[in-house]
């Protein structure tokens, strides 16, 4: 499975391609980081954005792609600028029928690291090693687009598992309600 | 002029079209809100908006579109998917070459109402009033996307107009940039 990692932002958004292979082997497909002008209208920012993550799809084929979830940054208005790119880079996702999966930074780090609380050095470090590059990935949004990618092929069997579970858990338990209220019935009937 | 504006959200995306006419003369065109199921995922939400709004543009030509500005919401969780259902509004406004521009909840009741801390009934009963709807616009989503256009609308102009002196002034500055320039090139050679 190919996954396409985004860390969104308008200053600068990280996007990282990782193949996963058998077990945890991963490889790194491509690696950049995407720049908009400060200076720029906002909604030229995300325009320029959301046709970079066009020309990804075009190139590189991804079958899914794993944006970090932002819940909150000490700065507000970056914070916005941070979910709207995100978001555009959603809508482009679904617009092709690609499924779009979000994962806190704490997920991230915890599925690289092994520690929800890794500092950047150590995310950048793991993920170079995890993909055997010759040298770090840089700035740390390109390697935080990788460990979003890693994170999403390594957890991805678990939450299918899940939530095939979750769904096999309801469907029982709509069964067992209907024969609940199937005896209730019976019960009524029998006490008139 | 024709403005759309969008008071953008995942579970109601308001949406309103007002035409401004000579003076403050404003006219309502169309208003509704949006709906996307909150079970659904956050990709398909957006997708949803998006389409809504694509929609609209075709509907309504609308020149201009006005996007409440959101800066902090008490929940972080609605806030991020407030900016995101903006931003790909925004996105859908920059691809057709409409110019988008981002209001204050205070600018637009400032705008409309006289006072930027007017409550909600106060917001749309004067939209409804100055509109001259038959009656108040429902939910208060609608009637704060006309509050938007009308904001843009009276704004605009003014805005423009600022827009223009700065320009000037910035040309008026350089041209005397350059003259101290050269003078002080002048002194130099003389004092050589």
């Amino acid at each position: 499975m190919r996954v396409l990692g985004v860390d969104p932002g308008l200053t600068r958004c990280g996007l990282g391609v990782v193949d996963g292979g058998a077990g945890r082997t991963v490889s790194c497909v491509a690696v950049d980081v995407v720049r908009t002008p400060p200076e720029a209208d906002l909604a030229s920012r995300l325009l320029a954005v959301a046709d970079a993550v066009e020309t990804w799809f075009d190139t590189y084929q991804p079958e899914a792609v794993a944006i970090e979830r932002v819940f909150s940054q000490h700065n507000v208005r970056t914070a916005m600028g941070t979910a709207q790119a995100g978001g555009v880079v959603a809508l482009g996702a679904a617009r092709r029928g690609l499924p779009v999966h979000f994962h806190t930074p704490s997920e991230v780090k915890a599925a690289v690291t092994g520690s929800g609380r890794a500092d950047k050095a150590q995310v950048t470090g793991m993920v170079t090693k995890l993909l055997g590059l010759a040298q770090a990935p840089k700035p740390a949004d390109a390697a935080d687009a990788l460990a979003l990618a890693i994170c999403h092929l390594w957890r991805e069997p678990m939450r299918a598992r899940l939530a095939a579970a979750e769904a096999r858990a309801a469907e029982v338990a709509k069964i067992h309600r209907a024969r609940l209220a199937e005896a209730a019935k019976k019960n009524a009937r029998a006490g008139r």
